[in-house]
Protein backbone atom coordinates (compact mmCIF):
# COMPACT_ATOMS: atom_id res chain seq x y z
CA UNK A 1 0.00 0.00 0.00
CA UNK A 2 1.43 3.21 -0.98
CA UNK A 3 2.19 6.17 1.09
CA UNK A 4 -0.67 7.91 -0.94
CA UNK A 5 -3.20 5.18 -0.25
CA UNK A 6 -2.45 5.38 3.42
CA UNK A 7 -3.10 8.79 2.63
CA UNK A 8 -6.93 8.43 1.08
CA UNK A 9 -7.81 5.56 4.02
CA UNK A 10 -7.16 8.29 6.73
CA UNK A 11 -3.96 5.77 8.06
CA UNK A 12 -2.04 8.96 7.43
CA UNK A 13 -3.26 12.66 8.17
CA UNK A 14 -2.71 15.03 5.14
CA UNK A 15 -3.55 18.48 4.46
CA UNK A 16 -6.22 17.54 2.57
CA UNK A 17 -7.82 20.59 -0.17
CA UNK A 18 -10.70 18.46 -1.78
CA UNK A 19 -11.84 15.38 -3.14
CA UNK A 20 -14.37 13.29 -5.17
CA UNK A 21 -14.90 9.71 -5.97
CA UNK A 22 -11.76 9.33 -7.66
CA UNK A 23 -9.21 12.14 -6.91
CA UNK A 24 -8.15 13.63 -3.57
CA UNK A 25 -5.76 16.79 -3.44
CA UNK A 26 -3.47 17.83 -0.13
CA UNK A 27 -0.42 19.73 0.50
CA UNK A 28 2.77 18.32 -0.28
CA UNK A 29 4.36 17.70 2.83
CA UNK A 30 7.72 17.95 0.92
CA UNK A 31 7.20 21.08 -0.70
CA UNK A 32 9.21 22.92 -3.59
CA UNK A 33 7.11 26.22 -2.67
CA UNK A 34 4.17 27.23 -0.36
CA UNK A 35 0.90 26.18 -1.46
CA UNK A 36 2.61 22.99 -3.26
CA UNK A 37 -0.57 20.62 -3.93
CA UNK A 38 -0.67 16.81 -4.78
CA UNK A 39 -3.45 15.59 -6.90
CA UNK A 40 -3.81 11.65 -6.52
CA UNK A 41 -5.65 9.18 -8.37
CA UNK A 42 -7.71 7.10 -5.28
CA UNK A 43 -6.45 3.90 -7.41
CA UNK A 44 -2.99 3.10 -6.73
CA UNK A 45 -1.00 2.85 -10.66
CA UNK A 46 2.28 3.49 -11.05
CA UNK A 47 2.36 5.68 -14.07
CA UNK A 48 0.02 8.51 -14.86
CA UNK A 49 -0.87 7.14 -18.29
CA UNK A 50 -1.58 3.96 -17.15
CA UNK A 51 -4.49 5.42 -15.51
CA UNK A 52 -8.07 3.93 -16.99
CA UNK A 53 -9.66 6.46 -19.71
CA UNK A 54 -11.85 7.98 -17.37
CA UNK A 55 -9.40 8.92 -15.07
CA UNK A 56 -7.09 10.18 -17.48
CA UNK A 57 -10.23 12.34 -18.54
CA UNK A 58 -11.06 13.71 -15.58
CA UNK A 59 -8.02 14.58 -13.62
CA UNK A 60 -6.94 17.73 -15.32
CA UNK A 61 -10.57 19.02 -14.46
CA UNK A 62 -10.52 18.10 -11.46
CA UNK A 63 -7.62 20.01 -10.93
CA UNK A 64 -8.53 23.03 -12.63
CA UNK A 65 -10.29 25.06 -9.79
CA UNK A 66 -7.70 24.03 -7.28
CA UNK A 67 -5.06 25.64 -9.79
CA UNK A 68 -6.82 28.35 -10.12
CA UNK A 69 -7.20 28.58 -6.11
CA UNK A 70 -3.59 27.86 -5.71
CA UNK A 71 -3.22 31.04 -8.04
CA UNK A 72 -5.42 33.33 -6.15
CA UNK A 73 -3.65 32.26 -2.79
CA UNK A 74 0.20 32.42 -3.34
CA UNK A 75 2.22 35.51 -5.01
CA UNK A 76 2.74 33.99 -8.38
CA UNK A 77 3.07 34.28 -12.46
CA UNK A 78 1.00 30.90 -13.08
CA UNK A 79 -0.16 27.24 -11.45
CA UNK A 80 2.46 24.89 -13.08
CA UNK A 81 2.16 21.06 -13.08
CA UNK A 82 4.63 18.26 -13.04
CA UNK A 83 4.71 14.56 -13.20
CA UNK A 84 7.71 13.30 -12.28
CA UNK A 85 6.84 9.96 -10.52
CA UNK A 86 10.32 7.98 -9.54
CA UNK A 87 10.10 8.16 -6.13
CA UNK A 88 6.38 7.30 -4.97
CA UNK A 89 5.05 4.48 -7.39
CA UNK A 90 1.42 6.01 -7.08
CA UNK A 91 0.70 8.45 -9.93
CA UNK A 92 0.39 11.81 -9.11
CA UNK A 93 0.74 15.56 -10.28
CA UNK A 94 2.35 18.48 -8.66
CA UNK A 95 0.51 21.40 -9.18
CA UNK A 96 2.80 24.22 -7.36
CA UNK A 97 2.55 28.11 -7.60
CA UNK A 98 5.76 29.20 -10.52
CA UNK A 99 7.09 32.40 -10.93
CA UNK A 100 10.07 31.39 -12.89
CA UNK A 101 10.73 27.54 -14.41
CA UNK A 102 13.13 27.09 -11.09
CA UNK A 103 9.76 26.67 -8.96
CA UNK A 104 9.48 23.55 -10.98
CA UNK A 105 12.91 22.18 -10.21
CA UNK A 106 13.01 19.16 -8.19
CA UNK A 107 16.36 18.59 -7.61
CA UNK A 108 16.68 21.65 -5.08
CA UNK A 109 15.84 21.54 -1.56
CA UNK A 110 12.73 20.77 -0.86
CA UNK A 111 11.42 23.81 1.59
CA UNK A 112 10.18 22.99 5.59
CA UNK A 113 6.77 24.75 7.43
CA UNK A 114 5.49 23.78 10.83
CA UNK A 115 2.47 22.98 11.18
CA UNK A 116 0.86 26.72 11.34
CA UNK A 117 2.02 27.24 8.02
CA UNK A 118 0.89 24.20 6.61
CA UNK A 119 -2.54 24.86 8.05
CA UNK A 120 -2.70 28.52 6.53
CA UNK A 121 -1.79 27.30 3.27
CA UNK A 122 -4.43 24.57 3.39
CA UNK A 123 -7.26 27.52 4.98
CA UNK A 124 -6.13 29.54 2.35
CA UNK A 125 -6.52 27.35 -0.73
CA UNK A 126 -9.63 26.07 0.45
CA UNK A 127 -11.19 29.56 1.44
CA UNK A 128 -10.27 30.25 -2.76
CA UNK A 129 -12.09 27.35 -4.01
CA UNK B 1 -0.41 34.88 -33.78
CA UNK B 2 1.91 32.64 -31.30
CA UNK B 3 4.74 30.31 -32.44
CA UNK B 4 2.88 27.14 -32.04
CA UNK B 5 -0.08 28.56 -33.93
CA UNK B 6 2.84 29.06 -36.78
CA UNK B 7 3.31 25.58 -36.42
CA UNK B 8 -0.20 24.82 -36.48
CA UNK B 9 -0.98 26.27 -39.88
CA UNK B 10 2.42 25.08 -41.23
CA UNK B 11 3.71 28.44 -41.69
CA UNK B 12 6.69 27.46 -39.82
CA UNK B 13 7.81 23.79 -40.09
CA UNK B 14 8.21 21.24 -37.30
CA UNK B 15 8.95 17.75 -36.87
CA UNK B 16 5.31 16.55 -36.31
CA UNK B 17 4.82 13.49 -34.21
CA UNK B 18 0.50 13.29 -34.87
CA UNK B 19 -2.35 15.64 -34.28
CA UNK B 20 -6.36 15.49 -34.45
CA UNK B 21 -9.04 18.13 -34.67
CA UNK B 22 -7.93 19.73 -31.37
CA UNK B 23 -4.40 18.63 -30.57
CA UNK B 24 -0.68 18.43 -32.23
CA UNK B 25 2.43 16.90 -31.48
CA UNK B 26 6.02 17.99 -32.68
CA UNK B 27 9.24 17.47 -31.33
CA UNK B 28 10.66 20.41 -28.82
CA UNK B 29 13.60 22.58 -31.04
CA UNK B 30 14.70 23.64 -27.49
CA UNK B 31 14.83 19.97 -26.18
CA UNK B 32 15.97 19.14 -22.58
CA UNK B 33 16.31 15.85 -23.62
CA UNK B 34 16.44 13.59 -26.86
CA UNK B 35 12.55 12.68 -27.40
CA UNK B 36 11.35 15.89 -26.09
CA UNK B 37 7.85 16.11 -27.40
CA UNK B 38 5.38 19.46 -27.23
CA UNK B 39 1.56 18.31 -26.93
CA UNK B 40 -0.33 21.82 -27.96
CA UNK B 41 -4.05 22.27 -28.21
CA UNK B 42 -4.96 23.94 -32.08
CA UNK B 43 -6.80 26.63 -29.86
CA UNK B 44 -4.45 29.72 -28.62
CA UNK B 45 -5.11 30.23 -24.90
CA UNK B 46 -2.33 31.41 -22.78
CA UNK B 47 -3.05 28.69 -19.49
CA UNK B 48 -3.70 25.44 -19.92
CA UNK B 49 -6.56 25.55 -17.39
CA UNK B 50 -8.39 28.18 -19.27
CA UNK B 51 -9.26 25.76 -22.10
CA UNK B 52 -12.29 24.29 -22.65
CA UNK B 53 -13.58 21.43 -20.79
CA UNK B 54 -13.46 19.17 -23.90
CA UNK B 55 -9.86 19.93 -24.59
CA UNK B 56 -8.60 19.60 -20.58
CA UNK B 57 -10.52 15.98 -20.97
CA UNK B 58 -9.16 15.09 -24.15
CA UNK B 59 -5.73 16.77 -23.51
CA UNK B 60 -4.25 13.77 -21.56
CA UNK B 61 -5.66 10.76 -23.66
CA UNK B 62 -3.96 12.83 -26.86
CA UNK B 63 -0.59 12.58 -25.01
CA UNK B 64 -1.26 8.61 -23.46
CA UNK B 65 0.21 6.95 -26.80
CA UNK B 66 2.88 9.49 -27.50
CA UNK B 67 4.03 9.19 -23.94
CA UNK B 68 4.11 5.25 -24.59
CA UNK B 69 6.01 5.58 -27.63
CA UNK B 70 9.04 7.82 -26.86
CA UNK B 71 9.24 5.23 -23.36
CA UNK B 72 9.70 2.53 -26.14
CA UNK B 73 12.04 5.06 -28.16
CA UNK B 74 14.28 6.55 -25.06
CA UNK B 75 16.17 5.06 -22.74
CA UNK B 76 14.68 6.35 -19.74
CA UNK B 77 12.51 5.08 -16.61
CA UNK B 78 9.73 6.70 -18.32
CA UNK B 79 7.89 9.56 -19.64
CA UNK B 80 7.64 12.83 -17.34
CA UNK B 81 5.19 15.42 -17.81
CA UNK B 82 5.82 19.61 -17.27
CA UNK B 83 3.72 22.36 -18.09
CA UNK B 84 5.02 25.72 -17.17
CA UNK B 85 4.19 28.02 -19.86
CA UNK B 86 6.04 31.12 -18.89
CA UNK B 87 8.45 31.44 -22.33
CA UNK B 88 5.45 30.90 -24.83
CA UNK B 89 1.49 32.15 -24.37
CA UNK B 90 0.17 29.38 -25.90
CA UNK B 91 -0.95 26.52 -23.21
CA UNK B 92 1.79 23.15 -23.91
CA UNK B 93 2.71 20.06 -22.11
CA UNK B 94 6.30 18.77 -22.34
CA UNK B 95 6.10 15.09 -22.61
CA UNK B 96 10.50 14.08 -21.49
CA UNK B 97 12.11 10.65 -21.14
CA UNK B 98 13.15 11.29 -18.02
CA UNK B 99 15.84 8.87 -15.77
CA UNK B 100 15.76 11.47 -12.83
CA UNK B 101 13.99 14.44 -11.69
CA UNK B 102 16.79 16.60 -13.18
CA UNK B 103 15.77 15.49 -16.83
CA UNK B 104 13.12 17.78 -16.40
CA UNK B 105 14.88 20.37 -14.77
CA UNK B 106 13.75 23.85 -17.20
CA UNK B 107 16.81 25.48 -15.83
CA UNK B 108 19.45 23.60 -17.42
CA UNK B 109 21.01 24.37 -20.93
CA UNK B 110 19.04 22.79 -23.65
CA UNK B 111 20.10 20.37 -25.96
CA UNK B 112 20.51 20.65 -29.86
CA UNK B 113 20.63 18.09 -32.08
CA UNK B 114 21.15 17.72 -36.01
CA UNK B 115 18.54 17.94 -38.70
CA UNK B 116 19.40 14.34 -39.25
CA UNK B 117 18.95 13.18 -35.41
CA UNK B 118 15.74 15.39 -34.87
CA UNK B 119 14.74 13.44 -37.97
CA UNK B 120 15.69 10.30 -36.80
CA UNK B 121 13.88 10.80 -33.30
CA UNK B 122 10.98 11.51 -35.31
CA UNK B 123 10.80 8.89 -36.82
CA UNK B 124 11.64 6.31 -34.23
CA UNK B 125 8.14 7.96 -31.91
CA UNK B 126 5.88 7.37 -34.91
CA UNK B 127 7.17 4.32 -35.80
CA UNK B 128 6.52 3.53 -32.14
CA UNK B 129 3.17 5.24 -32.11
Amino acid sequence: MSVFTKIITGEIPSYKITENDKFIAFLDVFPLRAGHVLVVPKIEVDKLFDLPADYLAEILQFAQPIARAIEKSFDCKRCGISVVGIEVPHAHVHLIPINNANDLNFTQAKMSFSETEMKAFQEKIIGNL
